[in-house]
């Protein structure tokens, strides 16, 4: 999505790809393979390129510090990349900026375990580090189960953070694009909804009081300031009755802004392209009233062979196809409606991935 | 912009390039070198391809028919790319569909030259083969000019087509996504401006009254219908008071139609692939009030370098560059712009492309 971004605007773009099974090589013709968490591949990578920037936080930070004093220009930073990159840093960077996030606690012994699981018995484990895109964040539901749990994880070695299960009433995100200067755009918030740490549906607008939106806005402002992002960074926010809580942070394009590509002026990849380049921002305004953002996700059932299905079963639905691997749990694919509340929208772009094979979860209002 | 659409659906594409410097050889991983007017290099990029489509009409029609009776799978077929190859084939078909054309002739002789040019003093010569995208069509002011110029293009042993020079309200364009069974889609008509036979300006909607809109729109069908296309045709014809005659026909994507990639639910391209493919075809309905889509035509300046000025001319605008050098006249890029009227939209956009350095002829009105 990033490559049909930068055709457009006649960036000349190079991948660093993991795997030649990965969607970059697929559709763009510069890429070399390699990995972000190797400091000899990063060299090699960023030998070539203007600027380099990132789809993921998987990356070795100590070797970009190393490069980057070497002249090499990461954007975002590896400063920006560090704050993300460790969930205790994270809650503490944003926690010092005067930003409300949920109790949290370091555990570092089964005592100090012991002391968080009894304070809060439904509870989140984390480990600080490693985590991307739902993976690493465990939810248990008694006591017991966070001590078999947590012990597993404290063996690691990795620093762990323990929170309360919140009982929200709705998730949030917002996406702030950020320039080298401080120049930003602020996308509208959108409701996302997650499934088992996964998320499967995003929607704008949120339908919240103008004021609230507004904070979530000014919200994303500050924490795109305070880590001084240069690029993107989506906040994941829950709403608590009138509390906003930061949960979590990425740097980097965000499924929660996928719905952009069609329902907004400018969309999140292109803003990061250009802010990246220290190019001026585009507009990131919703272009519909209601649009819907569905994942697709794996059930085995290869998307491609149900495209017929799915083009017939909405003809104003954009489905997009990744070339993945119809694994179970992964994400494949994802459809956007746009319409003219969000209800429609929502309802069509399920049916959009229904139709593909995509799984369709209990939890779904349609 | 084909293989951007392309991404989204995971449709694999592979590219016949004519030349190391082709805008899909800069941004597509898959592609081989190669001329649709080779009848062997035709031979070899069929073989790997379930399906083989244009984005011109310069192509080896004999190599075609061949290739079509091995068992090559080409859409639109050899005999919708014959009629609108040869511009005598192409206004015999339209005339014999019923469907009114400008005054023309046939002209083999001196003889039949000079008959032509003194009932016709300013005329439009076109050699009836080899023309593309405005190049093969020229005007003459006076018999005299006619003679010369008429007598060159004799000489050249192509069959020439002769007409007046319409003295039209305004040019517009419409283009229909046809698929195999015969389903179509058809796109709202467009207002074109041309320069020296350049395509410069599209707008949406055009503005005529409703019932002239379904006239322009029910023509775009019947073309379709009557060329059997599989993919898209674009249509232009002349609105001469309350007539409307067929002008020019093209197989393809269109220059027309660019502004359906933010400006319409399913752009041109999309719909192609799904056309060609035969899948079910997308809505083609306009997404804002009023869009314009202007060409850059090159100046000799990099448009590149221009980027961040022109995308701080306007955060709201899209803009397309094509990876091309920037000769004098030739086709780089294009801005589109969706707004609340058309007015405003063709003002943002030229603004836009005089920001890229791009051409700006006086006969704009901004």
């Amino acid at each position: 999505m990033m490559h049909q971004a930068g055709i457009s605007l006649g960036v000349p773009m190079r991948f660093l790809a993991a795997d030649e099974q990965d969607s970059a090589v697929q559709v763009a013709p510069d890429w070399e393979m390699g990995s972000a968490m190797s400091d000899v591949d990063l060299r090699r990578f960023s030998a070539s390129c203007d600027v380099v920037t990132f789809e993921h936080e998987v990356v070795d930070l100590e070797g970009l510090e190393d490069l980057e004093r070497s002249g090499v220009v990461f954007r975002p930073s590896s400063r920006s990349l560090r704050v993300v990159a460790d969930k205790l840093g994270m809650r503490r960077a944003v926690g010092w900026s005067g930003l409300p996030v949920p109790p949290w606690r370091q555990v570092k012994t089964r005592e100090e375990l012991d002391e968080a699981l009894s304070e809060w018995p439904r509870a989140v484990l984390k480990p600080a580090r490693g985590g991307y895109d739902g993976r690493g964040v465990f939810v248990v539901d008694d006591p017991s189960e966070g001590r078999e749990l947590g012990e597993r994880l404290l063996g690691r070695r990795v620093p762990l953070l323990v929170e309360p299960v919140i009982d929200f009433d709705s998730e949030v995100a917002v996406i702030v694009a950020r320039r080298l200067g401080g120049e930003m755009v602020v996308y509208d918030p959108v409701t996302t909804l997650q499934v088992d740490g996964q998320c499967r549906q995003v929607t704008a607008p949120t339908g919240l009081p103008e004021a609230v939106v507004e904070d979530i806005k000014s919200i994303g402002a500050r924490v795109a300031d305070s880590i001084e992002v240069v690029g993107l960074v989506a906040v994941e926010i829950f709403v608590v009755g009138a509390d906003l809580l930061v949960n979590e942070l990425a740097v980097r394009p965000h499924n929660s802004g996928h719905h952009s590509i069609e329902g907004c002026v400018t969309s999140q990849f292109e803003n990061h392209i250009r802010a990246v380049l220290d190019l001026p921002l585009g507009v990131p305004d919703l272009v519909a009233p209601g649009v819907a953002m569905v994942n697709v996700i794996g059930t085995g059932v290869e998307p491609r062979t149900r495209l017929s299905d799915a083009l017939a079963q909405d003809s104003g639905a954009r489905i997009h196809l990744y070339g993945k691997e119809p694994r179970i749990d992964r994400k494949i694919g994802h459809v956007t409606v746009c319409a003219s509340e969000v209800e429609e929208a929502v309802g069509r772009a399920w049916a959009v991935v229904e139709a593909l094979g995509g799984q369709v979860p209990e939890e779904v209002e349609r």
